[in-house]
């Protein structure tokens, strides 16, 4: 299929190509043939006007008939085939594998909240009416909910399909009954054209209104501030930085009525190695971290940022399988190959963090990863003690890429201070042996309180899309601490609840008749 | 017992009571003995950071030992005896009735929590390991739940029991296992103190620590802003006026980290008689809404202040019924009492409000309630036609009192229409006779979509405090959609959801071992 360049307004593909933008091959960081339509003032009204009025008849389509609408979105999907795989791959550099399987994720996603449409997505909750009851009587109560209406969602740059177009938000956002103003990202607008057709498609075969959902292409910033202040926006989900979460917090906050900002922004994701667990598995704690850290080159929301060992020289008897640990995991590293980042920007923004933490007294570089060609990345590992870890705000903040501070404590008080110095995080490891279960269960208490996902023995890198998965956290993991994006909670950030109070059977919604 | 004046901080009554304020009785408009301390910054402080401490051991106690201190909350405030009726009742105006009633429905909320942390706070969901799961294992995951840190919460004019010290939104964060400061209302000073002592003693009775509570009193708004912006405070209960609730969201804007604030700020309630209901039940609908009106002379978020009918010169057939509707509401209104406001400044704002009411052109002044002391105020009530409700806004903002507005429309389209003006609502209640029932079924379609709770046949006055409840809605109702201030769903609004993966037994919270 030849790529368009343009946005998809409730059905109609639209938009001026010849002075929009391009996106890079992650690869090559040459200009991908398309130019991109930056979406008009215009555009952006229209999909928005369009979504608030198909919100009417799809609020009120049937559970079944928006399953059956997710599960088409995912045939859809597939039916797109190798290019789909292809672009995606050119657009973020990712290996084709990766993104094969974030292909299944993304299908997994629509079938999971598809079951759930199906299976009724809510617990209702009935009490009857008691004319009996004294002083009052009580009145017959139900509680059901509602979707919110449009939702404006923002594509991530490190998903192009499982958090982009028909990613998470997005389909958690279908799945309730809102229409979806997607704005996609500015790194992959081929593949995002792509999976809109697919979307497109869907809608057509389920007969559905099509402002449902629309596709906004842009660099522009002013088109991200239009769509998270517009009137009939009612929600708006958002994965990426925390500077760009932010100001879109900010817009949001300037609106005459507050709506729900649902912003994944950033996360160290600490990782605690246990006494124990260090001295028995020294070699395999090592090589997994540094395993969990380069996926991807390191450009997950889960990726192991920085691990908090009991070592050097204060530590007395853990020094020596200390500086085991380092060794193994400072030749681990110098092992993996260089790679490309998500863009070139990103490229040019890592290698800079990285020659910053360079710079900070105290920080020292253990080990970099093979280098490559100009366009490649390479991974690189720190070490610094606590004393330094405190007293340097730089460190607390996320260096998104594939590299990793390890901060070496005195003891396990300082690793509980380090834990109270932390800001809210998507995960923590507790990677433990037996013998530190007492140590760890002390830590656990409080470090349940710094993150969305408390984890033991496993790396944080693979997120389950269940029923039971929270991805979320105290700020900045999330900009809204009661909610996950991902599993099938996610409903719930566009739902809200509504009471029935003494109602006719005819016009209760079907859950709610009894 | 004698009123001290004093801020409870952590167990210590303190703050100088020479220079603070005076509550008045609101009978009598007369300043009362007691002068109060305006809260120091310093107390303020104090008091939240007191709490802060008391987080590590509350959020650890068990919900059967939190169910306990909620009862004995209760049982505390009953030992207050007749000194609590008397001080809310001259504080506020409130008949003794009312402020009796308003004291059990506050025990019933502490013992609907505490009936709640015993029978598990929340539900659990467990997805157990599958190590054979292609083409990864699947981990063992469960979601649970933790309290959010300490909550700043705000009492409101209107329920100085059942909405403050120890109310709603008190005891669902107490249920939670977060800490609370409380704000004391200005208005109700003494009986803030009294019910404050009560949780004292309850927090010495179970040995917690005094962080737990403080209350704060002060007509300083400064101490609002303090409260809100201050980084250990976690989450920010609110009920009151839209304007103040505004400049509290604003405050917390400004916060580096978003917290949710939980605003119940305002609602017209608006009723719809339907045309087969109008014509059967004429007079009973007339004075059922009357009656509904004057409860606590209007002064309920509840409380019904427009009114929609099929009415007037244009609405051929309607029209003597609905000169019979309005002449029979006209005439019980004018039978109504005069009666006190919550303060002298509600009634004086309440007043001017009906004055300017009164000059709106095209707004037809029906009937005024019996007239009393000066320091009375009486029941009035309004009629306009839809055209000028349309093009009015100051007829679309909530007027707080005994006073409602009869929106005369030509027919069921004028209905809707009038239905798509309306911002949000706690509540709105359609009256409808069977023959009304197609036309209902379309109102509630898209009323829904304006109401936290949607009444069929029953006035809007008399909230059920039950697991169905819910009391918010969209904006200005409440400033987050999701979450209700009222039943045993509002303990959500305090805890946020964790996944705990791979964790050993001993690690996890009780609730989560199975």
């Amino acid at each position: 299929m030849t790529i368009s360049g343009k946005n998809l307004i409730a059905g109609q593909w639209t938009g001026d190509t010849t002075n929009g933008f391009t996106a890079f091959n992650a690869y090559s960081h040459e200009a991908m043939p398309t130019t991109f339509a930056d979406a008009t003032k215009l555009e952006v009204n229209t999909a928005i006007n369009h979504a608030n009025e198909a919100f009417i008849s799809y609020s009120q389509l049937s559970a079944e008939k928006r399953a059956q609408f997710l599960r088409t979105i995912g045939d859809q999907i597939m039916a797109l085939g190798d290019e789909l795989i292809d672009t995606a791959c050119a657009e973020t550099g990712l290996p084709t594998m990766r993104i094969q399987g974030e292909r299944g994720r993304t299908i997994g996603q629509l079938g999971l909240f598809a079951d759930l449409l199906e299976k009724g997505e809510y617990k209702a909750v009935i009490e009857l009416a008691d004319n009996d009851r004294q002083p009052l009587p009580k009145p017959d109560t139900r509680l059901g909910y509602l979707p919110l209406g449009v939702v404006g969602v923002f594509a991530a740059s490190n998903f192009p399909l499982a958090f982009s177009t028909a990613g998470g938000d997005t389909v958690s956002a279908l799945a309730a009954g809102c229409p979806v103003v997607m704005k996609a990202h500015a790194a992959h607008p081929a593949t995002a054209e792509l999976v809109a057709r697919a979307i497109l498609a869907a809608i057509e075969v389920c007969e559905l209104d099509k402002g449902v959902f629309s596709l906004i292409q842009g660099k522009n910033y002013a088109i991200a501030s239009q769509i998270v202040t517009h009137s009939h926006i009612k929600a708006v989900g958002f994965t990426g930085s925390e500077r760009v979460g932010m100001i879109l917090q900010q817009q949001i906050n300037e609106r005459p009525d507050p709506i729900p900002f649902y912003g994944e922004l950033g996360s160290i994701n600490p990782q605690y190695i246990m006494p124990e667990k260090l001295a028995q598995d020294t070699q395999a704690i090592a090589q997994g971290l540094v395993a969990s850290l380069v996926m991807g080159q390191g450009q997950f929301c889960t990726s192991p940022g920085v691990w908090v060992v009991i070592g050097g020289e204060n530590a007395k008897e853990n020094d020596s399988i200390y500086q085991g640990f380092v060794d193994s995991a400072a030749q681990s590293l110098s092992e993996q190959a260089a790679g490309v980042m998500l863009t070139p920007d990103m490229c040019q923004s890592y290698t800079k963090a990285v020659e910053a933490r360079k710079a900070i007294s105290g920080v020292e570089l253990l080990a970099t990863g093979l280098s490559g060609r100009e366009q490649d990345c390479s991974a690189a590992l720190f070490a610094t003690d606590f004393a330094t870890y405190e007293s340097t705000p730089a460190l607390h903040e996320e260096l998104f890429g594939f590299s990793a501070l390890i901060v070496r404590c005195d003891d396990f008080s300082q690793m509980m201070k380090l834990t109270e110095l932390l800001t809210g995080n998507l995960t923590a490891s507790i990677h433990a042996a037996d013998e530190d279960l007492d140590l760890s269960a002390q830590l656990a208490q409080t470090l349940a309180y710094k993150v969305g996902r408390l984890i033991y023995n496993q790396m944080p890198t693979g997120v389950e899309v269940c029923a039971s998965m929270n991805h979320g956290g105290p700020f900045p993991a999330s900009t809204n601490i009661r909610t996950t994006s991902v599993g099938s909670e996610a409903i719930k950030r566009f739902q809200r609840p509504i009471c029935y109070q003494n109602m006719p059977y005819a016009l209760l919604p079907k859950m709610l008749q009894s």
